[in-house]
Order: C-alpha cells, then sequence, then structure tokens
C-alpha cells in the first residue's frame, strides 16, 4: 500500500462545458484510519451528471465543492485497513468517497457490498443511485401504470438504461431519445426499447415522438430538458406525468437558455410534472435494491459500462459523458482485482 | 317577451387580443321549447378569460366555436316557458346558454339555483365555475396545508379573489399580484390577503416575492403564466405545489412567446407542477357550493362585481375583462328583475 492518496481537486469553476484544466491532481499524505474508522480503496469512481452542478457557486440542494477540495462522488471499492468491526478489512463498500483512490469513513451513509451477488462495479449503476433514480422516478414520481407509453430522453445513460427495461419489466411501450446511432442499437437490441430515435439528426422531433408514440405519452421520464422536452410536451395524453429527473442539456449553458413556455400543455392535458432527488427517497432504498437485485439476476436488466483507466483521467471520462460519450454507465477504474 | 333573441356570434377568428368586429350582434327568431324543454331568460352572462381559446382554431381542451356561431358562455336567468317537470316556469337555473338573451335546455347540465340563498349572480362567481376552481384548486390541485404560504397571480379576477380568502380561511398566509392600486386595496381591504403588489409597477418582481414571502412559497395558485410564474419559481420551497389554473398572459400573443426554462428549479426544489380544469371535478361540484355556501352566507367569502348591462356590450365587457379591467367578476347584465 503506498502512502500518498491521489486526488482530483476542483481547481477553478468553469463557464459552460468544463475543461481539464479547471481540475487539479494532487497527491496528499495518506493518514491511518482512527478509532471507529476504516480506510478504504476505491475500485471504480462514478461520474454522474449532477456533479457538474457542484462545480458551480450558485444556490442548489446540495453545497459546492470549494475551490481546492476533492471533486464530490460515490465509489465502490475495498476496506484495507479497519478500527471498525462492522467494516472488518476485504468488505466491499460503496459510499461518497469523491474522486480519489483512498477514502477513510466512520461508517456513516455507507452500504456494504455483497461482490457474489454482482460485479461490484453494478453498485455504481443498476444495482445503485442511477438504478434506484429509475425505480423510484419511474414508479412512484411518475405512477407508472401497465400499458402507458414512457418516453426517456437520454435513454441509452445510466438512469435511462434502467428506465426503459424497467417500463418494459411493467408491461409498458418504452420509447427513448439519445444522440447516436450506436446508442439507438444498443436500446433497441440490448434494453428492449421498442423504438429509439438520435436527436441530434432528427429534422423534426415532434414528428419523430408522434410516429413512435402514436397513441400519445403518457409518461415522460426527462434526464436531458431543451428542446426534445418542449417537443414532447406537444405529445402529452391527459393525464400525463412528467418526472423531472435531470436537465443536462441546461448544465453547461453559460447563458440561461430561453424555450417556449409550456404550462398552457398541462391545463390543456391536466398533466402533472414534478421534480425529485434520490435522495427524497433514501428511507425506501432497500426497497428498490432488493427488486433491482432480483431483476439483475435473473437477466431482466443490464447495463452497460463505459471505463476509463487511472483517477489522472476521471476529469477527462466526466467532461466526455457530459458530451454523451459514454452508453450505460460511465465509470473510472482505479483498480481492478475485485476478487 | 319578445319573439326575438339577441345573441352575440363569432365572426372571425382574432389574432392577438380580440376586437369588437370579431364579434356579430344577431336577432334570430325566437322558437318555443318543445317536449321536455324549457325556455331561460337570461339574467346575467358570464365572460371569463377561457373563452378567448374558444375563438381558436387550434386543438384545445374543448371544440372551438365556430364562425356565425353564437359565443359559448354561462348565464344565470329565469325559465319563462316549461314544458319540463323539473323546471317549472319561475325556476332560477344556471348553465352554459351562450351570449344570448334566451335559451332552450332539456336540462341537462343545467344546475337550480336557490335565489334565497344569496343573490343569482353569485352562481356565476363566488358559488359556482370561479368558486369551484379555486376550491379544488387550492385544497386538492394545490394540497393546500394550514400554514403555508400561498402566492396567487391575478389574485384580484374571479378565481383569484376566491383562492386568497380560502387561504385565509384554511390558515394560511396569501399574498398575490394584480394590475392595479385599486385591485391591491381591494386584496388586503376586502379579501383579507396578507399582502399585494402590483406586478405592473414593480421593478423587481423576485424582490416583491421575497419582501412579501419572507419563508418563501409553498403554494403557487398561477392564474397568469409569464413573467410572474418565472419570478415566483425562485422562491418555491421544498416540496412546494404550483397550481396551473390559466395562462392569461398568454392568450393574447399573436406569436407564442419564450421564457427562462423552469424545469430546474423544480428538480432542486421537489416540486410539483400540476395543470387542472374545474370540470375535472365536476362529481364532485356539490361538496365545493356547499361548503363555498355556508362560508358565503356566514360572511367569510365575498366577491366583488363589475357589471356591464345589455348583450350589446357583452364583447366589450370581455375585452375588458382581458385587459384587465374588473375587480372580482366580470358579469353582463342583461335583465335585472331578480325577484
Amino acid at each position: 500500500m503506498t502512502s500518498l492518496n491521489r486526488q482530483i481537486t476542483l481547481k477553478r469553476r468553469p463557464e459552460g462545458y468544463p475543461s481539464e484544466s479547471d481540475f487539479e491532481l494532487v497527491e496528499t499524505p495518506l493518514r491511518s484510519p482512527g478509532e471507529g474508522e476504516f480506510l478504504v480503496q476505491a475500485h471504480s469512481l462514478s461520474v454522474d451528471p449532477y456533479m457538474r452542478g457542484r462545480m458551480n457557486d450558485s444556490p442548489s440542494y446540495a453545497e459546492p465543492v470549494g475551490i481546492g477540495d476533492v471533486m464530490v462522488g460515490e465509489s465502490v471499492g475495498r476496506v484495507v485497513l479497519s478500527n471498525h468491526e462492522e467494516f472488518p478489512e476485504g468488505t466491499f463498500v460503496c459510499g461518497m468517497f469523491g474522486w480519489q483512490e483512498y477514502g477513510i469513513s466512520d461508517g456513516k451513509g455507507i452500504r456494504r457490498i455483497d461482490p457474489g451477488a454482482a460485479p461490484i462495479s453494478t453498485a455504481l449503476h443498476v444495482l445503485g443511485m442511477p438504478g434506484i433514480t429509475a425505480y423510484y422516478g419511474l414508479l412512484d414520481v411518475c405512477a407508472l401504470q401497465e400499458g402507458d407509453t414512457v418516453f426517456v430522453s437520454g435513454a441509452a445513460g445510466a438512469v435511462g438504461s434502467v428506465v426503459g427495461q424497467l417500463a418494459k419489466l411493467k408491461g409498458c411501450r418504452a420509447v427513448g431519445s439519445a444522440g447516436s446511432d450506436e446508442k439507438l442499437a444498443y436500446m433497441t437490441d440490448e434494453l428492449g426499447y421498442d423504438a429509439a430515435f438520435n436527436y441530434k439528426t432528427a429534422d423534426d422531433l415532434g414528428r419523430e415522438i408522434r410516429a413512435h408514440c402514436p397513441d400519445g405519452v403518457d409518461v415522460y421520464f426527462d434526464n436531458v430538458g431543451g428542446p426534445i422536452t418542449d417537443a414532447v410536451f406537444w405529445s402529452l395524453n391527459i393525464g400525463a406525468r412528467v418526472g423531472i429527473c435531470g436537465q443536462i442539456s441546461q448544465y453547461n449553458l453559460e447563458q440561461g437558455e430561453k424555450g417556449p413556455r409550456l404550462f398552457w400543455h398541462l391545463i390543456v392535458k391536466r398533466a402533472t410534472v414534478r421534480g425529485f432527488l434520490v435522495t427524497d427517497f433514501a428511507a425506501r432504498f432497500r426497497e428498490a435494491l432488493s427488486d433491482l437485485t432480483s431483476w439483475y439476476q435473473a437477466g431482466r436488466l443490464t447495463c452497460r459500462e463505459r471505463i476509463t483507466d487511472g483517477i489522472e483521467n476521471a476529469p477527462q471520462a466526466f467532461i466526455e459523458m457530459l458530451h454523451g460519450a459514454n452508453i450505460g454507465k460511465q465509470l473510472v477504474r482505479l483498480h481492478d482485482d475485485d476478487s
């Protein structure tokens, strides 16, 4: 074991898309875990769209990352030194350790992972936050009903991949948009989406939606916002439910974008739009993980991983994810021995 | 009784604000009621913002008024000839008779009114559609809780007048915006609003909202849309509920207006926006009317009327209402003997 911990810190706040120069790779001495603490070596680090918001200094649902602070993020890893009896050496765990190779914890907010149940990296996607987000977003926020037509934006990402599969598991029609033909093939061939289209090359988003959702849209699971959302609103059915999970199209704009006013659609369609955070459902994570794990083990739920190696490449992986390079879940691999 | 019926028909579809020349006053022979029908002489006609939508030929929740057709609308009046035993001569009724002096009905969708309970014109506002709209919009759609801060746009109109009073009845803080100082005085002096401001003369809508809602907004009852709604969204509290009742600021635009994209607020605040029509609650009208009538008779609910005389002046009254001339409910009086 090394005595140095490599970390990625926030060097400056980006305007628009972040660049690698907004981050800094630093090496800090690794302290030993104190009484009631344990040291975790991270194996895989998650990079997610929400992290873009944490780089801003504006008010939001969580504190921004400070300049010079380690970037926030969830990772999975293994306890390598422990003074905590519930987390002995060798335990696999998942938690908000940040963008670094090693983390120290007192166990608060840390989830134990069973490496026999599924590959541990799945705790960062289909059996973790993105999976739980899809689960409560679709079943609770959007009040999914059998037979619904479900439209998903950002449908090939970590959350969207699960939303489409859950919609199919629940007897619904699943249609989604994504930004490359390779993603569309993944959606229809591997995830079971009934239809998919490329929002970047479509001449007319509304026409695509009407063509693939001929009976209208009952549930819209929105990860993206912007023009695709504007277009979906014209196809909402009476009583439609819209869950706002993310607005990734808006996160890297240097100035707020204007768009058509959408609320008269809500009157005409008596529709509901609800924003949510997965943490709102924290008390019920176990229930979601139990279902997701059963479906995963039965081969009914899957998610591709896009893997970038090395903590030094985390900024690049994050930026590529923001530009849509990932199919499924973007991960940064720090250590590859999960046995 | 005359043998001619004066009616206002739609002459052409307006672009932007309607003008009087978009309507036509016609006189048609008055037929006698057939078997199972009755003839109603209208005493007061309601003009409402929703009628602007019916003048357009675009898809919405109801069929547009055809060119040459009598304008839709609700009125109160008295049965003057009857072949229907449930609606004998002398019965006071409320129904969708349209913009005309006389109407014939088979009783479907017609509500009997007790002239001893309240002035019959109240069946067009505080004890009618606007009152029921306020009731279900606030209590059901916005899931009002005691102690909430409620913000109302269009707060001195027929619906907004009732929303503010209901919020106070339910132990909430009520704050609203309107477009004249006379309306503000009406709101605070007669309706019991805790605070009110003039959106037309405010330098900074957001600052006004923050000043009058120092603990943020739990419930936003929106009749107006546009810039006031954009501003309120910055003050929404976590778990806020927004009811979209109307978007009158948008109804007379020749081209759809663009505005800031609002959905990221919904994620940050885990807020819900729901559009509704009062007709969604048709099965429960009696419950609302019972409560509203009790409160009215106890002197806890009121609404001013702005009265324009004569069917020939209905277009003018409607246009003035769209421009915000009314404090409380805009009515057109056709006959003034309600005894």
